[in-house]
């Protein structure tokens, strides 16, 4: 089989090479890879600059198959079963623990890009039925966080606001989910025509940050004067300050990513005052995965697929990342 | 001004009868009544089957008027605006506890039937602004129970099954706040038309009772084996059980009504083995009726109204009660 | 190696047997057994009074032993470690779900009376260092069941009244707990020598229910009126009413047996008035019991153990059971 | 009666005067203060650091005393009780929301330096019994913040690690509430004989931070590289990220203190990866309060208090807070 592998940081670490198919263990499934799709995480381990992972890597966690072969103990799935693999393998459900969170796909497991991919049953996950390959393959991260965050963590409750700050795969699907729960979703985007998307994807208002930069007083105007029960931070930065002074008292803010900047000064006054909780996130257990799974069947979800590569332009696509145009999410097919 | 007082049980022990106008205090609202609304609860008190509370009475416990004057310390509303008292007005926010849940409206606390009420503005709500005062008037217990069972005691997640046992004014409340938190809703009754209406009215499926004795299995059935996140279950009596059978592992019975018989037999095994929850519900707080009106608003939702009499013809409409003919709630009105 | 299968209903059904010490996969512990305990569901399944598990079966869910050979990627011990298997091999953490606690050791999964038991790496738990194998192996039902009601279903806050209804090994467990978590116990029992030990253990107060048969009226006495934060009733039956009655508002009852009877019959409107929730708990997950663990470690707390007997005897130590003359565990020593 | 006002910013600002006894409404308890107690905040204010509350103003939020008069309506308190006002005195109970937390004893609001207090029933709590008056005038702010931490937004477990960080009324009391709940408590310092008190008080180890400015990784070493469940940060600034650094995954920072800054920069990189939890935290609601009088009273547990002061020497006594050489409360009586 064929798969890619990082031999040294950088796009162009990036190899095309060929190896055995893997033999399956008793509880393993035997996984032909269908799609896959990128997060930034991705782009950052190619690069070098997410942690230390040893080398060689098949990199890339989110994706999509086929059961072709299964274990003699498998019960969980059947060949022919479409499966997904879980991007945090031994995370079942509950709270994240050290033990449950360490080992990862794509680093420092081995990841998708690969033809064929042994997943353990309990770390498999049946896409949503209503979904082409390619729109589940977007799921693991992007999905499972937004529904970690909205669902898990805390929990919206009809009439809540939800602001969501980006317009990635985690943002898209947040406004989804959260719309979906009968909250309200206000977008915040520096780019009109993303938000334009983001309105006809279901949010209910759009603050263009470019013209309001304190669009955290235009958030606390929208909403009578209160502030929003969640904003779902996928930017970070000098603004996460915003964020807290965007909720309401008690309220809380995701922080989901830091592409304006890892480190972010609280104002820890304002923090107290407004009593707000600040999560770190990142993704969720195999229980929200599949709490994904039905709440998008159940609403028959559509997650937004802005790019459609070849698996093996892995690392042209993964280079499209970094121009930030892309609304939702870049995805690969393996498609002959 | 004009009130009905309950000078001994039965219905034909509530006596129109003049009496001053209500002196204000520093933090009280006074209230012109313009609509209130019935529970079950009133029939009994007023047939002295619900507990002893002293008597003369005022009765009834929900309804929504017009603040016709205010207490000189008061902040939260001003004079003209609508206000609807919390059914139990200590209990602002929380868990329930003791001291904030013993003093009720229409016992022992004297209730709305009265043209003019006193109310603390702590203890007062400002009822959806898309509603008529008839509309709003239905909801201090019913949507305020509907709204806590569903999203204080528990959270419904999108894609959470659940079933609704009863067509009164909590369960067509619930049918509408679950759906709109993206919930699938089975609704139970042994009335085919009265199932017609809870499709019409958001139901995603109905199981006529009548027909399927043994509804739990149905539940499972629809839901390929695994059962309901949750039963919200108005009737009592025996099939409590089948309420615990219809719930998947972990899953949870509220207790709110119990018109076909005050005892169930539980079947401990069973709900161990289930690891089920009941929980026994009356009401909620003040923080969930704002979380109810702020729900319905940003939703739109219209609370079903089966019938309006006038406010001095009480007696006849609480007679109307037994019948179980009624889907939703029946009102009274001030107007003149 | 020896172990011990049940081929037929009856405690005359378990018979001792030589089987071949079975092979292990990659991610398996052997573990060679030392110690175990018995649960009133073994004594039950045993009798076949307990669903339909398939014959023949290796009984007894609770055990501690050490690891004597461990699968080529095993990470999570080593060998000469001591290792207990949890109960419920799937349940990792979170809330219990139909696909993670089906499968249970001693039924229908084959349990522990054997010389030789074969553990998958992630359902295997390292018993508290302080304790010796015989308390140890007290732990997996009793224990975890203790640790999940007090502390992962509900939360106890110092202060809280704690009332344990019950005398066995959750009852003794849920003592030591509730008591290192700043609770206060009131233990019942119709046996005066029996609440002696449970004063001695940690209660704080005890209830002789054969002299106080209204002992909901006594628990609510000794509260000041206000009644228990939380019942742990381990004995089901009649007085579940009054279990309800020795709640606080709000307050919970944890059901957990049914020694006087399977089906209880629940006043409907008490449950609804005092708002109390009954939860049906059977055990917990493997994060419980790595809480238990660290729990116990940290207060030094030594579960009690009534009796040991050889592990050959395991029918005579389950005839005890009936008696109940027990305080505590009855356990089983492999010791040659 | 005399009182202390705040006529201009400034300690010197505090002027002695004389005024009328107020008269009682309906609901309100008229209290005769006997002690009261100093936090940060209260420096703060007097000084005009802390947002800008209109002058004059009777500062100071912390204080117990004796209901001398009662409103004619009034049911919770007798003439001759002691009583303790409730530092925010519309938060009765639940998650906190702008309109329970806007009015604050000492500022907004007149506070306690004044020989009579007007206290509406339901903003009053009854101190511990077996507490002086000197000790409970301490817990409004510190011991109802402590419990709220422990309790109330997260909730510990027995064998739960927590650090403290900081020495002040906050982090005694929250030694004394979690070591009672079975937790195990690490004390920060930098000074030595204050760690010598800690571990007096119940702290089960003392990290001097003076000696290992990386107490984080001191952290992670003592709990065996997992971290702690909770750290409690009363000094903000530098090293708040520390403390994310110092958690378990999953792991909760209590943010109540600043006085090592008030901007503190998050590695959202180290916040997400550990999956932990910043609160905000400014005290807690009624509930809270009356949860820690019940857990005091079981437990016996004494507030430390550092020193006395005559109430008419308040200015004096803020001036104390700044050198930072106290350890616990300072506290005011007001004994002729």
């Amino acid at each position: 089989m064929k798969r890619l592998v990082l031999r040294r940081s950088g796009l162009d670490g990036l190899v095309l090479e060929t190896a055995p198919i893997p033999t399956i263990g008793r509880h393993d499934l035997l996984v032909r890879m269908t799609a896959a799709s990128l997060n930034r995480r991705d782009l950052l381990i190619v690069r070098g600059e997410y942690g230390s992972f040893p080398l060689p890597l098949v990199p890339v966690s989110d994706g999509v198959g086929k059961v072709v072969a299964a274990g003699s103990a498998v019960t969980r799935f059947a060949i022919g079963d479409r499966a997904s693999p879980a991007y945090v393998p031994d995370w079942v459900a509950g709270a994240p623990r050290d033990d449950l969170v360490r080992r990862r796909l794509g680093g420092p497991l081995d990841g998708v890009l690969s033809e064929y991919v042994l997943v353990n049953e309990h770390a498999a996950v049946r896409p949503p039925v209503h979904l082409d390959d390619v729109q589940a393959a977007t799921l693991p991260i992007a999905g499972v966080t937004a529904f970690h965050v909205l669902f898990a963590d805390g929990r919206i409750v009809p009439g809540d606001v939800v602001v969501v700050r980006g317009t990635g795969g985690v943002a898209t699907m947040a406004t989804l989910l959260a719309r979906q729960a009968g909250a309200r979703v206000i977008a915040l985007s520096r780019s009109r025509p993303k938000l334009h998307r983001m309105l006809a994807l279901g949010a209910h208002e759009a603050i263009d940050v470019s013209e309001e930069p304190a669009w955290d007083a235009r958030v606390r105007e929208l909403t009578g004067g209160a502030g929003a029960e969640l904003v779902i931070d996928l930017v970070g930065g000098q603004d996460v300050d915003r964020c807290v002074a965007a909720c309401r008292i008690g309220g809380a803010v995701a922080l989901v990513g830091f592409a304006a900047g890892t480190v972010a000064p609280v104002d820890l006054v304002a923090a107290m005052r407004r009593m707000v909780v600040l999560r770190g996130v990142s993704v969720g257990s195999r229980a929200s995965y599949e709490g994904l799974v039905r709440a998008m069947e159940h609403g028959r979800l559509v997650p937004v697929v802005d790019a459609v590569h070849p698996w093996t332009d892995a690392a042209a696509a993964l280079a499209t990342m970094d121009r930030d145009e892309h609304l939702g999410k870049i995805a690969l097919s393996f498609a002959r």
